[in-house]
């Protein structure tokens, strides 16, 4: 009795090693708020961390708790983030999980998803790790949570971090209303793409992808205006290059479709990057929000020839609030983008099933009471 | 039998002095195409023209056949219209009245609204006028009209016209998903605006007016998610700009209302323009929208001290194909808005209702087959 | 012997009361550093201290040292300035006076000039007042000073504050290689301005001012290749609106100027922020760094006509860099611009002498060792 | 005697077969203007057409006259020239070598340079050729040619078309006061990035090339503050992208460079293409002016990292107006540029000379009286 507190959390030990354990429970530090997670999304991030115990460069070498798309309740205040923020005991809260050092040039200048000194909830990226949310009860600054409007549940909350990629792609882009567009990659944060895209003035939204299955989700739940399937591979002896630049002009030719005025590119894949180019319209841009290869050969004279942008996106900076009104005020449905839960003591089932890749499966989501 | 065709047509001799005449039926220019207009819709200008016989500086001064909202089908081509378009007799087009010389540094620079040598359909801003649409035929350079897909009406392709300034004033604000906005007017261009403005990405649309009928209207149809009435004055001894001021802060204060990211001033007058500029969000954007007095005492300190930026807007450019796109493909919805449909031999009667402005007439169309 | 620490300060008691003391030298505070200031430029916010012992609002009710355009050398750092910038005793550093939270939503988004929260040194702004530099020594947040190139001088230093008024209102200005700019008033703000557009693009710089021996200057040193001085007033029975409509419009005509793309409005005055609106060309911008009367009556509609934006500037952010950049790679020429040189003792005598507008007087420096 | 007029001109007939042949004068379409052209610069188009007999796809299957970048005096208008221009017989002018069609969306839009229709001067591209300025007559379309001021040459007006290539690619570049510029390729192209990069506000010049005595002329004639060779090639068994890594760190580590805000690539060369996106400030620019390999493998993950865009340029719009300007009022220096200068009866030494790259030659002018 009067022992250190403890709470369950699921950690990640190494490649498909995930444990349900009980862990100290650490007061918050002045600039923190402590939260009860509610729904956590698994996103391709830690679906990379279970299935190779490593993200890229970052390696888990000490016991890591994933998750960062997260909302919650908050449970306590630490000394300072009453004075600092409105937040409160009880409220309940979306979690963003950068957190950047505030003081930086690229912070000053608002692009603090660029901040060299940024740590990351839930992620190797920073020694000792920054511990993520598949627990219950962890802490965070205070100043990176954003309450939830009562219409907005937790799954829709967890929501607003993969929402927060979309909208920093789709801000970028500067899309105007009544332009077309095109998104590759009709998973996850494709559909995102094309919900946000869709709010912002697209008047056509094209989806493509080489799973059939994805594509008629897409113009089901209407994310997608038209779909094209695209093969795995091109003709025997066909380059990459000429590969891409087949299926976008076949896909304009046969179809009759306007070219892209902007292009999402969520696969990561050096094909579809290519289709996006060759789809272009005259002045068009092209998002990359995906990620792939680190070299990618790409189709530099015709993105030349028609003045074709290429614009880079890394996560986001100053979206919470504006994805959480969007979610509140109905213009956007994004819960037909949640289509598996899983409870907190099966997280390691979920992110299984997350690697097994099911047809259906679009965002999967770990809640706790 | 083989003498000169004629044609019906609504010919405006001057103050509220509009007589339904045959008039000769010109053969179209190598550059144009002759339509037969199906529908028009009336605006302001149209108003200011019926009801004082000229429009600011542009007066009637020779037989205006007014009418700049308008579509219609095409019943003839110009020697050189086949080959520069691709327009088709038979073809159900929407008209812009623009005609720019495509020549100056404002053209080339693709500002073409800003075109010093523009005419313009349905008005007497040239001598002779460019006469519009309110008549059973009439000729217009065939690269200023644009094919209507089936899913839209006549009615609804003359409103691709206002439609214009909307989407022109919205491109203008660069809205972002997730913003707020205010609208003050809640006439057939506010509503426009708020309308585009929601499609664009707005979280929440504010629209403030005089009259509470034209706010129910909004708040009905889902233009808007939130209205004020405001007064027709200020107390005793409050300046003008003292109201706007008060009006503002008691709308952000007593309402909690957040403060809009952009505004929309559709009115034209200078209390309404403070308060936009009162209302604004630091780093906002007030794009005036609205004409009235040339000169108007503006709050230029508070717009210094929050860094508000003003923007003009004057007609549209490039806007046409958009507005189209966006009217066929479902997601704005613009139908509620035409309130009043007059047939042409009753021109006469519909400006004369328009001047009396009785409650509910959002816009009038007057049709013929 | 022991005592506590004292150094010389020129302090503030009341309008045209300033008086050199001895006042207790204060530790920096962690975050902070302590600087010996070396010069500090006045300006006319300090001289409407000076003058009337209030900037607007902002009353002296406390003794205030004054001094925001500052340049000096470290002499302590606070315990957490080594660990988070790398700034050393002995640096020497030019000033930013402003202290925003770096945590509100306007921070976040990179304009913290904005920031409803932030302090500024040398006013009375906050209570108690964030004190200046015109003292022998004084402390200020480490992250917000810049270490200075060998070659540039303390006095160059403290002129990149106001230098970065006109860097911000250049970048809000968006000026292109070729464009035309216009300024009125060839005060400090308005050569500033114009130094930096010149660097920035602006193929052809025209001043205007009703002080020939300012424009005088401004041609002689190159800040202006054209200059019109404009007459106090207007004809009799002349609005001021229709004034400064008839100066610009004789301005483009008598001497074939072309119309700016770019006005920067350096001096408050109604008239003049009507002149840049009558002189801009189609699609033009109007930048107002001058702060005058809050409401000023503005030729709205001819703004509309010609679509030009009306930019607002609230002193600066992120500037501070690329100013010093800028001075020490030789393209900004400033020396000319400081006028007048005191000795911090005789800071009275400074504001004295500022406050009688003596004939070339530019920008003054309080300088000391 | 009073047989058809006829003109000498340097006509291509296929790879390094330039005559002087004496060819009919036509007289000028009634929307053109006859030209006596003083002045050609010799650019890297023309050089492919002289060596190969073709510039990529478009080969010269008929005589072709080269000759784009171009001066002359008028010396005939056509019947509509002089009502739709002020351009007058004897004016000194320089000829944008562009003739959109004025009528598409991209024309409307003000990206006439990515007009499908577009026909190009002294270029095999459209069938029959639109001849080129190697002549001592030929005929361009009035709106397409711009007065010269007295204080700006032939030669100098010559120059304003390599000029624009620069003046749109920093443009798109957006760059701002204080920023830092790299520049791969000391070329002709680069050095007029750099030259218009400078006078466009940037703080810092870095020009990067395989040819030491390239760089000394950069550095000489002030294009350049900073100058880095980079070996033709990496290590043994390193990748071109490694190489690229490695070249890009190098610079910045052992010279403490500061990243760059814009880079502007001008070999076309896949290498320098990623050293300038390794190079890249978080959050800075790439333009793409360079043309080599259609497909080039790029450093996508570190573009993504640091959200690095990739602008592209193709040709130029609006710029003709604003690069005399720049010319004329003496902030731009090009004449150093002109490094040669042949007569039209040695257009034949002049292009082989230019294919021979001779140390020291930048620009080669073609005159004739």
């Amino acid at each position: 009795m009067g022992g250190p507190k403890t709470h369950k959390a699921a950690v990640l030990y190494g490649a498909q090693d995930i444990r349900i354990e009980d862990v100290p429970t650490t007061d918050p530090l002045p600039h923190e708020v402590q939260i009860a997670p509610r729904a956590t999304g698994i996103c391709g991030t830690d679906l990379h961390y279970y299935q190779n115990g490593r993200n890229g460069a970052f390696v888990v070498e000490e016991p890591l708790v994933l998750g960062h798309e997260a909302a919650g309740e908050v449970i306590a205040l630490g000394a300072d983030a009453a004075k600092t923020t409105d937040i409160k005991v009880g409220d309940r809260v979306a979690i963003e999980p950068q957190w950047p050092c505030s003081a930086c040039v690229l912070c000053r200048k608002g692009k603090y998803n660029l901040c060299q000194n940024l740590m990351f909830s839930g992620s190797a990226s920073s020694k000792p790790p920054m511990q993520g949310s598949l627990q219950q009860a962890y802490n965070h600054p205070a100043a990176f949570v954003y309450r939830l409007p009562d219409n907005v549940g937790f799954a829709e909350g967890a929501m607003v971090e993969p929402l927060s990629v979309a909208i920093h792609s789709v801000r970028r882009s500067a899309i105007e209303a009544g332009q077309s567009v095109l998104v590759t990659g009709a998973g996850a944060i494709g559909l995102f793409c094309a919900a946000v895209a869709r709010i912002s003035g697209a008047a056509v939204v094209t989806m493509i992808d080489i799973d059939q299955s994805r594509l008629d989700f897409a113009e089901r739940h209407g994310y997608a205006d038209r779909t094209m399937i695209i093969p795995l591979g091109g003709n025997a002896g066909e380059s990459k290059a000429d590969f891409a630049t087949r299926m976008a002009n076949e896909s304009l030719e046969r179809e009759g479709w306007s070219a892209a005025d902007i292009s999402f590119e969520c696969t990561g894949v050096e094909v579809c990057a290519n289709i996006c180019i060759n789809s272009a319209a005259p002045g068009g841009k092209v998002v990359i929000v995906g990620m792939g290869a680190p070299q990618q050969s790409l189709s530099v004279f015709t993105a030349a020839r028609k003045e074709v942008d290429i614009l880079n996106v890394w996560r986001y900076a100053n979206t919470f609030e504006a994805a959480i009104k969007l979610v509140s005020t109905g213009g956007l449905n994004i819960k037909p983008l949640i289509t598996h839960t899983f409870r907190l003591e099966n997280a390691g089932q979920c992110l299984k099933t997350v690697m097994e890749r099911p047809p259906g499966l679009v965002k999967s989501v770990i809640v706790s009471e």
